[in-house]
C-alpha cells in the first residue's frame, strides 16, 4: 500500500549525480575514489529542543544539512553524499515543500546527493546522515593538536547564541542587529572549503556547534594539551562587540550554533593558515596557544584570568 | 558542559575495530576495501508507530538493527558500519543499558561497529545509518527481474503479523506458537548470509518488511514486469498454517515485520538458489514467476484467482 508518507519521500526524490544507485532500492550504492577515507557523521535535530516547532521550513531544511556539512568540513572533508530520515506528525505539503527546498538548495551549493533516509509520522524529528570523502590520512582529527600549536578560530562568534536569546527576549537586538544574529542562528553556512584548505595544514579541527569553551575543550581533552586563549582576540559577532556585559561574554564563549571552525595548528603555518583564509573568503583569527598544562585559561585584556567556574566553564577548568 | 546525554552516549562508545577513526570526532572514518561499492541505507523507528512505548529495551536495540541489516542482506551486501542516533525523553539507565545491549550483541554477531551517531532528548526516536560492501556490479537491485525469472521467498511469511494480532487481542494463540510469532517480530533474523550468498546468482531482491505483495509489488514495478504466484506455494508461518480464513491470508500476504527475502533468478538457477539455502541454514521457496504483463496476480489451489480489490491488494493489480 502506497502511504502518504511515501507520497511525501517523493519531495526528496531526486536523480542522484553521483551514486551507482540512489533512492528507491533497499539501499543507495556509491562508489568512494581510490585513495580517499570516507567520513561519516550523523546529527539529529529535534523540535522543541533545536529549533522552534513553528520555525520556518526552509530554514529547517537548510539547517539540517548545515550542521552536518559543518561536521565534514571540521573533519576537512569533501561532503558527498547525505541520508535524509524524517519523522513528521502530519503530512503538511506546504511544510514539506518549504523544508525540501532548503534542504535541496544547500545540497546542490555543495554538490551532495540525497541517496536515502526514511519517511514516518511520528513526534517532528530531522536525522540526517553525511558521508564525503577525505584524501587518506589527511582528515583534521580533534587528537592532534601539539604543545606550542597556534589555536585559530574562523569568522566571528557569538552572534547565532545572541539571536536566541533575542528570540527568548532575553536582549533587544536593533533591527540590522537582529536580522545578521538571526540568520548566523537559522542559516549557519558551513565552513567546508575552508576545512578543506586546512588539510595537511592545521594539526586539529573541530566546529564551535556547542560554544568555543566546550569545544576547544573537546580537543584539549582527545589531544591531552591545554590552551591559553586571549579574550580581546577571539573574534566577536558585530552585534555581540556593542555590548560588553556577562551575558555577551557567555554567548562569545559558550555560545554554540555558530558553526565556525575551531583549529590548531604549528606556527609556522601561520602564512598558509592566512592563505587559506584569504582563498576561501573567510576571516581567521589566531587566539591562543597550546600549552603542556591541562585545562584552558581564557586571559583579559588587563592581563587577568577569567575565572572559568565562576564563569560556569569550570568543567574544562584545570 | 557535558550533558547527562553525553553520558548517555557513552554506551555506545566501543572501539571501532574496522574503522580508521570511531566515535568521539566530528566525523568516524572507514575505508572501503577496493573494488567495493558501498550500500548505505537508514531506517527511523518511532515508538508507537513501530514498536509500543513499553517494548522491550533490549529487543528493541535488535530490532532497530535488524532492519537495517535486513535492508543490506536485500542487496546482498555485507553489513561494516552502523550510525545510531537517539532522541529520548528521559535519561534511563535501565532502559539504555538494555538497548545497547541488544543493539550491541547483534552488531558484534554480524562484526558490525558502529561508528557515529548523535543523542538527544526527545520523543523517543531510534534512527539507525548502515553501511556495507558488495563487489562493485554484484549488488541485488529491485530493477533486475526478467520476463521467465522465478520469484523466490526465504524462511516463512505471516508469522510477525499474525503476532502482532496477538498483542492486540485480533487472534488468540497458544503459547508456544505466541511465543514463536513473539520472537519473529520483536527479535528478526536478518538474512544476511542467504542475501550474499544470492549475489551473482538472483536477478533482483528486497526484503519482505511491508508484506509480500507491497514488496513483491517494489520489484515489479522497478522491474516493468507482473507476476504470478501460487498461493500454495506461499510458506506459511506454522502458526498461521494451522488457520486459514482471511485474517491469516492477510498475515500471509500484507504482513510486514518478517525480514525475510523475496527476489527472483532464471529458472537455470534454481540449483545454485537451493545451494544457497542450504549452505546459509534458511530454507528458500519458489513460488511463482515473472510475466511480461504488468500487475500481480495470486492463484489459488483451486485455480480462481485471488481478488487483489476485495484482498485490499488493489494498487498492486494489473
Amino acid at each position: 500500500m502506497v502511504s502518504e508518507f511515501d507520497l511525501i519521500a517523493r519531495y526528496f526524490d531526486r536523480p542522484a549525480r553521483s551514486a551507482v544507485l540512489g533512492v528507491g532500492d533497499d539501499a543507495a550504492l556509491i562508489r568512494p575514489a581510490a585513495g580517499m577515507e570516507l567520513a561519516v557523521s550523523a546529527d539529529m535535530l529535534v523540535a522543541g529542543r533545536h529549533f522552534l516547532a513553528d520555525a520556518d521550513p526552509a530554514q529547517l531544511g537548510h539547517k539540517a544539512l548545515a550542521v552536518n556539512l559543518s561536521d565534514l568540513a571540521a573533519m576537512g572533508a569533501t561532503p558527498r553524499w547525505a541520508l535524509l530520515s524524517l519523522a513528521l506528525p502530519a503530512a503538511d505539503e506546504a511544510w514539506l515543500a518549504g523544508f525540501s527546498q532548503g534542504f535541496h538548495a544547500l545540497a546542490e551549493r555543495f554538490d551532495v546527493d540525497l541517496v536515502g533516509g526514511d519517511t514516518t509520522r511520528g513526534p517532528l524529528n530531522l536525522s540526517v546522515t553525511i558521508l564525503g570523502e577525505v584524501p587518506a590520512g589527511r582528515a583534521l582529527r580533534r587528537d592532534g593538536a601539539r604543545v606550542g600549536d597556534d589555536v585559530w578560530v574562523s569568522g566571528e562568534l557569538g552572534g547565532a547564541a545572541l539571536g536566541l536569546r533575542h528570540l527568548l527576549g532575553e536582549v533587544a537586538l536593533n533591527e540590522a542587529e537582529a536580522a545578521a544574529c538571526l540568520a548566523r542562528l537559522h542559516v549557519p553556512e558551513p565552513r567546508v572549503a575552508l576545512g578543506f584548505a586546512l588539510g595537511g595544514v592545521a594539526s586539529s579541527a573541530i566546529d564551535v556547534s556547542d560554544g568555543l569553551v566546550a569545544d576547544l575543550g573537546h580537543i584539549l581533552e582527545r589531544s591531552r594539551v591545554g590552551a591559553e586563549i586571549e579574550l580581546a582576540a577571539v573574534p566577536a559577532d558585530a552585534a555581540l562587540a556593542a555590548r560588553l556585559d556577562a551575558a555577551a561574554l557567555n554567548c562569545l564563549l559558550a555560545g554554540g550554533d555558530d558553526y565556525e571552525l575551531c583549529f590548531t595548528a604549528a606556527p609556522d603555518r601561520r602564512g598558509a593558515i592566512q592563505a587559506a583564509g584569504a582563498t576561501t573568503g573567510v576571516p581567521v583569527s589566531r587566539i591562543g596557544r597550546i600549552v603542556a598544562v591541562p585545562g584552558l585559561s581564557i586571559r583579559r585584556p588587563d592581563g587577568s584570568l577569567l575565572d572559568m567556574e565562576v564563569a560556569g566553564y569550570d568543567h574544562f577548568a584545570g
